[in-house]
């Protein structure tokens, strides 16, 4: 063996062993003799779980579309709520009003240069059972798609974010009066709708490319996964990147006696309609468009050639909505803690679906009850945990994180005092496991990951993870696999029930999945069924069962932990990152620009480009400053050595006291201000935020990162000090701390 | 204006003043005064050279199907042969008896899962006439296919290189007893049959994929350029990298007497049969086909689902063809140099196409005649050239060089003793110049560059070409554009008629064209029209007069420079990129192979991959031992030593006698050697090749490069020695020259 092989056989050597010593190593939070004792409470805990009560439980709730106001969705809520109490919970049904527009009129017509009438409807089929079962359906749309009636050509947007319009400006064309037909992915969907009214478009068309979810993706349903070609993605195109939740009710909770904006102010609803189609509706209106040919990377995988437009193609687009008020019902499930009742770790996942749902969300519902139960077993044994556990269940999750949102708004204070830290799951499965979340939990959720054993190998899910990791092809990552003890767990954006405890409140939270391997097309659609989850997302529930194992000890350990496991060497190490990404970003930004100028100065686009096409140069771009990152660094010097010192303290196992305590779960507020961020008060994280044009991709340190990527300069240099401020903030606290 | 703006600005000065300070410079091998004179002679050949008799040649050459052997080509050879004597030259039409297979049986049927039958025949559209006139059609087959009648289940191969079925290997998926269907493009069509035969397979079928040839790249004929959904590429799969030309007669010209191998003795036909069809016959063919679905990056553009197999699509297809000998008729067109008489430089096209061959060849043959016009009404005015130039109209390229290369080995004694240079031209196109070919006349083809006006933009051909890889976003390109006077021109692989002078014989080559916006789907089918040329290609036929000015200007300078416009310094400079690269690609190799083999050992693959998939690690490889580079490294300090002494020559203007002038014009011959490359002798060029696995495309250094490459280290050492030998015979001669 040659000496390079050997070092590189030693450096997986010794992640196995570091990786084994971690499986014995001492709790966070805990001493060596009650790491021990939790260690035996969570093997009972585990013993406590049943893949097949789970398959049960997932068959039953996803046996009818169970949408917000639905009476499914209200027999769910009952099955839930029963379910809690027969297990102990003290357990409530909390209620509120919330605007839920569902369709009344949807037409959508290609008027020229030929007629054709989309179906907008998916084909039930007699491989699934459930897919016949359509009584309490919601057809395909977008909810707070504003009401229209608009005909237009048609323009191809491709994924429609900002970088694809740079794109079609050097083409020339605009959306302008325009009917924009995009296809899903690059960007959450409401962003699509968002930027195109932006642009002057009047109406939205957003379908499936078969490239991207159909049968270039793999064999569509029933024989394979993928998206059927009559399915249609539904999906909420609020402005979540505003306000998420009940779009009159901003920042209060949408009780029946709450204040309410007028429906025609609610700044969220979008300014055109927008209405979601098939690959099968889409193609005739792509094949009747003309204009230049797409770029390459905008091609589709329907059989045609895909051109920009404008026209010849034109379509009538007609939507109308019931704009109703209907009540949204939360689940809300507590186990008072033995020691600390004031100190709430909540466990969280919405209960609605689209549809039937049986992927999202009740397989990752179905997981949390599983926890719930088995904790409630302890309890009923003298096991219960010593802060309170709240469970919930959420409702209207599917029109904008509305049921959790208004909950928290709601007892924002109460909270404020005593939210320890939220754990959310949603859909579930197959694979790897996935962690997003604070920092702050990132040295806790790698303790959990590596004390889960993978259902299919028997590793535990973050040796499975590294491996996979190993194999990428990423040498930047693996070189991070032998330079880094912990694995990254991934800063959280939006798309699920976190975001107003994290983005809101600065209440420390987590997002826990699996996925990878199990393959889906059925997002939204009506072929999310159990039929379709059982035979191809986790067939046996074995995933359902290990994620009730890793949100399970993630609750038991922030329920229990002597100290809560709270650390800030990892925050640091993150957020260090992310500066670093920063100044990066200013400095590529910088470059290309004054590159990109000078290019287009001396003329060279003019001699490259064909002169029979429409394809032109960039437009002049204002030249990036050099921006004073000092306070920013300074900063990250304080908060490092500050989580230093604290690292001491946590390594010698001491416990601590409830007011101790306080200090760790109450950190993550320090990197919240009241005033949140600049044109959205309502995200109140300065390190955390879903991105204001991408939804539900994250942006770190956002009101610096956003200000540079949307070139406003001094917004930036200001928003460098808030960083900053925030930042030194939390370095005082965990200072405070480790006193 | 921001400093860095100012310097990048100032960059893109000096690079316009660098162009223009070159357009004025003295041309290499010429005083200041003959180099005035030079020019002018220049500006007179270009005011002979008229875009409408190109657009005149182009119809008549190009109005019905012309293939060796028809007698469309008969009259083509006919009409090239009467203009070359009606502008004065001596002209020949030389003879072959060439063995030429064409096609009596072309069957394949789909047998299960259900029956098809492919139509294998191209549709004759009304909108281009020429689709009509095929009674001399040759229909869709790949020449030199072996005869056969085989039936099996396909299995899908992607582009079928080496790369391809390492990854079926990982799905362990054998061709052995299969018929492989592969999809064009990835490497040359002749890689794909060669590699499925020593793989097992039992047949091939390529097909042109949507994706990379048809609607998936643009709008399709006739509405666009982009292939019909009935064309089907022609194309020979002879073993080229083993030796082109006549399968028969290696190593000697294929005259009536000539020795030759008996049929079935000869490597060059391969060894399995192999039918080349359309997507619109592949498709029921593909959508039958079952097993794993395709990688993601092995997607094409039909609508459906791509699977691997092997089956349940079962195909029989059968192959026979008539294995005639036809006679290939070259034009050898001679202008006898008044002082140099036995320095011949040698100017060629082919003539023949597949088909109506419009675009390939005739687009090129016709820039040549202007030349070969022009040339001879400067010599009518006294103006003839100062070394013998030689016009040759190649037959039966398009089956492998055969033309070519037998006149080339016929007549290898004397081509050894007298040719100074060949210049190659073949299909033409709208957009970029493009010149590939041995370095020792990089300098030479940088200053016609420089010199030939764009018809597009009016700036000089160099400067558009500059312009394009400025706006490339190839980082390193653009910063060779700052830190390189002068243009790289490629390194020459195979693919056309200057093989057999560059890499048989060691005759310093040109290959030239023009491209990248002229469109095209045509290639090879029967769409390859005067219609299709002159509506997609080159409307006005303003890029075939571009082409003759570089390549005539190519021509006249190597005929009339007083000192061979040959150099040394961007042979170096290109040299030793390729041992770096070489070096390099070494070490990635060794590194990982090392990682790999070491991931395989800790099991991190069966831990990463999907247990319920087929889709597994790796094989385990031999690791990569450290190379002894010194010898080559030490060729290259000799070879700069000396190619900087000469370079001083160069710029003092300083003309060559006849025997200086020999010596740099057999320069090249120090390159090659008597026992060519490791198992093809016929390749003596050792440091231009065509690839072993990938047919056109070039290998540098081929012998030490492939021995690398395919892990043949013992090999790999002694060809470093032949190599550093080969180049230190070289620096030798340029030593001698620089005395």
């Amino acid at each position: 063996m040659r000496l390079i092989t050997r070092l590189f056989a030693l450096s997986l050597a010794m992640i196995a062993t570091v990786s084994e010593a971690q499986t014995r190593e001492t709790l966070l939070g805990f001493d060596d003799v009650s790491s021990e004792t939790q260690r035996e409470l969570e093997a009972e805990f585990d013993s406590h779980l049943s893949s097949s009560e789970l398959d049960e439980w997932l068959r039953i709730m996803s046996r009818e579309p169970h949408h917000v106001g639905s009476a499914a969705g209200s027999e769910v809520v009952e099955f839930v709520a029963g379910k809690f109490r027969s297990w102990g919970y003290d357990t409530e049904v909390v209620e509120y009003e919330v605007l839920f527009p569902s369709p009344r009129t949807r037409q959508l017509d290609l008027v020229a240069p030929h007629r054709f009438s989309a179906s907008l409807t998916e084909d039930s089929l007699a491989e699934d059972s459930s897919t016949s079962r359509i009584d309490n359906l919601l057809p395909p749309y977008n909810a707070f798609s504003i009401d229209g009636d608009v005909e237009a050509e048609l323009v191809f947007v491709n994924y429609g974010t900002p970088a694809d319009y740079e794109i079609l400006d050097r083409y020339g064309i605009s959306v302008e009066g325009k009917i924009a037909i995009s296809r899903y992915g690059g960007s959450w969907r409401g962003i699509k709708p968002k930027l195109a009214a932006e642009k002057g478009a009047i109406g939205t068309i957003i379908y499936s490319d078969p490239a991207d979810d159909g049968y270039g993706a793999g064999d569509t349903y029933p024989d394979g996964p993928f998206k059927h070609e009559s399915a249609v993605q539904r999906g909420s195109v609020m402005d979540m990147p505003t306000y998420p939740g009940d779009v009159l009710t901003p920042f209060v909770g949408a009780t029946s006696e709450a204040q309410r904006l007028p429906r025609e102010d609610a700044p969220t609803i979008t300014k055109i309609p927008v209405l979601p189609i098939s690959y099968r509706d889409a193609l005739p209106l792509l094949e009747a468009m003309g204009g230049e040919v797409v770029p390459p990377q905008w091609r589709g995988g329907l059989p045609i050639t895909y051109h920009l437009g404008p026209g010849p193609a034109r379509v009538h687009m007609k939507l109308e909505f019931n704009w109703d008020m209907v009540t949204a019902y939360d689940v809300i499930a507590t186990l008072e803690g033995s020691e600390y009742p004031d100190q709430w770790v909540i466990r969280g996942n919405h209960h609605d679906g689209w549809n039937h749902g049986a992927a999202d969300p009740i397989s990752g519902l179905v997981a949390l009850m599983s926890e719930a139960q088995a904790l409630g077993e302890l309890a009923a044994t003298g096991n219960g945990p010593k802060r309170t556990v709240v469970y919930a269940a959420w409702d209207s999750e599917e029109q904008g994180l509305i049921g959790s949102t208004e909950w928290v708004e709601q007892h924002a204070t109460v909270l404020d005092e005593r939210a320890v830290a939220y754990i959310n799951t949603d859909g579930n499965s197959r694979g790897f496991v996935n962690i997003g979340g604070s920092h702050v939990l990132e040295k806790m959720a790698n303790q959990v990951m590596n004390d889960v054993e993978d259902p299919q190998t028997g590793v535990s899910v973050a040796e499975r993870r590294r491996a996979r990791v190993e194999v990428s092809g990423n040498p930047q990552a693996r070189a991070e696999l032998k330079s880094r003890a912990d694995l990254r767990i991934s800063p959280l954006g939006s798309g699920s029930d976190y975001s107003p405890f994290l983005q809101h409140l600065g209440i420390a939270s987590l997002n826990i999945g699996f996925g990878g391997e199990g393959r889906d097309g059925s997002y939204h659609t009506l072929y999310d069924t159990y039929e379709h989850y059982t035979k191809f997302r986790d067939p046996g529930m074995e995933y359902g069962v290990a994620l009730a194992k890793v949100a399970g000890r993630a609750t038991l350990r922030l329920a229990n932990a002597p100290r809560l496991p709270f650390e800030f060497t990892a925050l640091a190490d993150n957020l260090s990152l992310y500066v670093e990404q920063i100044e990066e970003l200013a400095e590529d930004m910088r470059t290309e620009t004054v590159e990109t100028n000078a290019r287009i100065d001396s003329g060279v686009y003019a001699l490259a480009l064909d002169p029979t096409r429409s394809f032109a140069a960039p437009l002049h771009k204002e030249e990036v400053p050099f921006f004073n990152f000092a306070p920013l660094k300074n900063a990250m010097d304080a908060l490092e050595q500050a989580a230093g010192a604290y690292a001491k303290i946590t390594i010698s196992g001491a416990a601590a006291n409830e007011q101790q305590n306080k200090l760790l779960f109450t950190s993550e507020r320090e990197l919240t201000r009241d005033d949140g961020l600049p044109g959205r008060p309502w995200f109140t994280h300065h390190i955390y935020a879903p991105g204001f044009y991408t939804g539900y991709g994250v942006k770190t340190i956002p009101g610096v990162r956003e200000a540079i990527e949307q070139r406003q300069y001094e917004l930036a240099e200001d928003e460098i000090y808030v960083a900053a401020e925030v930042i030194e903030g939390m370095a005082a606290r965990v200072r405070e701390l480790a006193e």
